[in-house]
């Protein structure tokens, strides 16, 4: 099997291939958030409006704050929304729980990220969701449009920049309501999770703490072996089924087999009830790849897709050949639809603004090997930068994360500076690999769940969440408390 | 008396002044170097070409780090220099000590920063000296004349584009000499300790400890008093002398009787030798304030220059007018000159340089009140940022170092966050008081010296130095150590 996506031809379809898939593959670096696509698709929670209680704002936000030529000093208007409702108040220095907006417009944080709708009222704390530049309504130079029209104006879309906005955007709102001595703890999952914590380190002055969910921080440079993302996700199935850990590993060359026959494409077609025409059999591998991966990262219960997959590989019929057994899982995974694959969907923001922060300074090398249930593929950045070259005119660079947060030798290197911040994780999330799993001090815990996957700490508490997550969320609950009352008691020494 | 210096009519005054006064004083902010103006005048081992103990090499360094518009891809060659002879090696992960260039070209460091090569053999240490972009030979857009033309270019001539140089270059020589676990402690004084301060603070992963020698990182927003300089100042010459300071605090109305009189500049110019005409009082009195700030910020044993000024005015015979006794302390402090005051003299980088990073974001409010022995002055941002808005077009960002460097209550934000850095002080020093005189921690230790001055304790041991400075940097020297024996210990910890 050929894995030539990287190869100039295939430069197109990898673009038609991302703004029509289930989630955004190229380069088989699944999608980083809080939610999988899946999630989106079921859940009429998330387009509820927000309720009276949220209050949107704007702030007059610098465009190029590590620079200060003419063109620096252009502004955009920044989204943030805050709910009072629970606030004790700037005379009680109330705490401010702020969520740190990641790659996807900020409206849908207000009901997903229940973590801080669950706890406002625990900690008294005023609700700050801060939206992401870039995203949503936070959009520099007047229009989409002009924002993402080239280098010259994406140049300003990165992380050092959106969490300086962060810093500015926090001090404004504590000096804004008298806030001066709240405490503010900022939460994020997946690349919010990363800023959450790069914001702990780089801001301690505007954040007290942070609450770090999924956040592959050491999935850069070679610090995390670039397998381990798809070997976590071999394991997940393995767990599951043995069998069916078999099927999909033996499924690939079989898609080969028959794509390689005349009307091959059509054969497949036909078992996968494709939208439209297939017109590779890569087309139907990245697919699967996708599925498999958001399937292992958004393992949540109570819906467990990696069950419900291998429910189906493993319970279709057994004389059924390998490919209608693969076909059989797609159908469980994404449920009753009139066609699969190749699905009619326009590119979201998050499609299109991930894809520019992974060809700038989000590198995560991601590779398979023969230990997963996947064909080998190797990440090979020198094809990645003229990928990169040829879509935005400017190379990525691969080492600006680590030389800017850190990353190497973490534990050595953190273990006697910093400290609040939790790096929570569940383990069948394949990013965890890439997370903090240990300890690295008193003050800089890990908190993971062997059950659990990506990001499920900070989504809405609900009755039927099994009862790690009940004491994961609680954990962290206790420790956030912890650093409020050190905090206090600091506070008064302070003011003495 | 009218200090009307920022209306405009004085602008090109101001610069002229700028160029020929022996402090550059604009707004009355002091030089912050870790070398008066004065030592470069008379220590002639300034002058002496580096041994050839050091090896120069230069990095091909990122213009902009913090944005991926085509343009900051444009790179520039950064110079730094490595003395080899004292180094343990890499097999040992032995130190290295890395002094951060500050506001002038490297060249001089090299002789001028004893502290590096007078502990290098003690701590068998790599020292590694870099040179701030934007001076001497790291220049970038091909020439001097073109990095300084305009805004467009001087944008990237700020604190953190210099820091996260520093970070690439300290990488970079880890990286070349395998020297991976070798601890690097940062070293800097007055602006350089700030940046060495703020390093450690924002890439603990690069350095392990700073020592940030006389860093005012407090004189920003308001945290420090705004009259807090010229009070040392005074404190300083009145503690010398109470009648040294009464004449001061008369001189200025008395310059202004003398000058409103027919002919009384050119009697001003008789008695302070003027090398040119002066063209207004204030001329006069500029240099005179620039004279006492500079002696008292770099009081340095033997010559003590506070003292030699009282003592010359003090000693003049007392039947003289206040002017003469003023004079008679110019004199003493410049020592025998064919004339004062206007002396021709070019512009050095540092000038030039540190008036745009003054402009842009070093914006340390600095006035006066009845309490010392000057005029009043109060710094006016508006008035400053017109100033700076017509020299460069662009405006000074007046809170962006509390925003990205923190700053407001950093005793109650430090506590309990990060650890290894050294604010050491003299507290006759005036920047001391917008420094950390009090331990924020037990590892951000402050030490300071009642005697001291700016700077002292990173400059050459000599057998003249008085007991209470070997002292302080017996203490630095002590603290290092104890760093550099926790982590070698957390190191095989680690490496177990």
């Amino acid at each position: 099997m050929r894995f030539s996506m990287l190869s100039s031809p295939w430069i197109p379809f990898l673009l038609l291939f991302f703004s029509s898939s289930v989630t955004s593959f190229q380069y088989r670096i699944p999608r980083l958030s809080p939610m999988g696509e899946k999630f989106l698709h079921h859940s009429e929670a998330l387009e509820l409006p927000p309720s009276n209680d949220f209050k949107t704002f704007y702030y007059k936000q610098t465009l190029d704050h590590f620079s200060y030529r003419p063109e620096s000093y252009g502004t955009f208007p920044q989204r943030y929304i805050i709910n009072f409702k629970y606030w004790g108040g700037a005379n009680s220095s109330a705490p401010i729980l702020a969520y740190l907006g990641a790659e996807a417009p900020i409206d849908s944080a207000m009901n997903s990220i229940g973590f801080m709708t669950d706890n406002a009222i625990k900690f008294n704390a005023l609700l700050v969701y801060i939206e992401h530049r870039y995203y949503g309504k936070s959009i520099p130079f007047g229009s989409r449009k002009e924002a993402l029209r080239n280098a010259s104006t994406l140049g300003y879309f990165n992380s050092a920049q959106a969490i300086a906005d962060y810093a500015a955007v926090l001090i404004h709102v504590k000096k804004e309501f008298n806030a001066n001595y709240s405490p503010v703890i900022v939460i994020g999952g997946s690349y919010g999770g990363m800023l959450a914590t790069w914001f702990r380190l780089k801001y301690p002055h505007v954040a007290l703490g942070a609450l770090a969910s999924s956040a592959p921080i050491l999935y850069f440079d070679d610090i995390t072996p670039r397998n381990g993302y798809y070997a976590v996700v071999t394991k997940d199935f393995r767990e599951v089924s043995q069998a069916c850990y078999q099927t999909i590993r033996e499924s690939w060359s079989e898609i080969e087999t028959v794509a390689s026959q005349p009307n091959g494409l059509s054969i497949l077609d036909k078992e996968f009830k494709t939208c439209s025409p297939l017109r590779s059999s890569t087309e139907l591998e990245n697919y699967l790849w996708s599925v498999y991966a958001s399937a292992a990262q958004y393992n949540h219960p109570a819906k467990y897709p990696v069950n419900r997959i291998c429910g189906a590989i493993d319970g279709t019929y057994s004389g059924n050949g390998i490919l209608s057994k693969i076909a059989a899982g797609v159908f469980a995974y994404r449920g009753k639809l009139s066609c699969y694959i190749n699905e009619p969907r326009n590119a979201t923001e998050t499609d299109v603004g991930w894809r520019w922060q992974r060809c700038s300074e989000m590198v995560m090398p991601i590779s398979t090997d023969n230990d997963t249930m996947f064909p080998p593929y190797t990440f090979d950045l020198e094809s990645f930068t003229i990928h990169c070259n040829r879509s935005y005119g400017v190379p990525p660079r691969p080492h600006w994360v680590t030389t800017y947060y850190g990353g190497h030798d973490l534990h050595l290197i953190l273990q006697r500076f910093g400290s609040n911040i939790i790096f929570s994780n569940g383990l069948k999330d394949p990013y965890s690999i890439g997370g903090v799993l240990h300890n690295i001090s008193d003050t800089l815990p890990a908190v993971y769940t062997t059950h659990g996957s990506h990001c499920l700490d900070i989504l809405s508490a609900n009755k039927m969440d099994p009862e790690w997550l009940v004491k994961q969320r609680k954990t962290e609950v206790g420790i956030i408390k912890e650093w409020f009352n050190r905090y206090y008691a600091d506070l008064v020494n302070y003011n003495k």
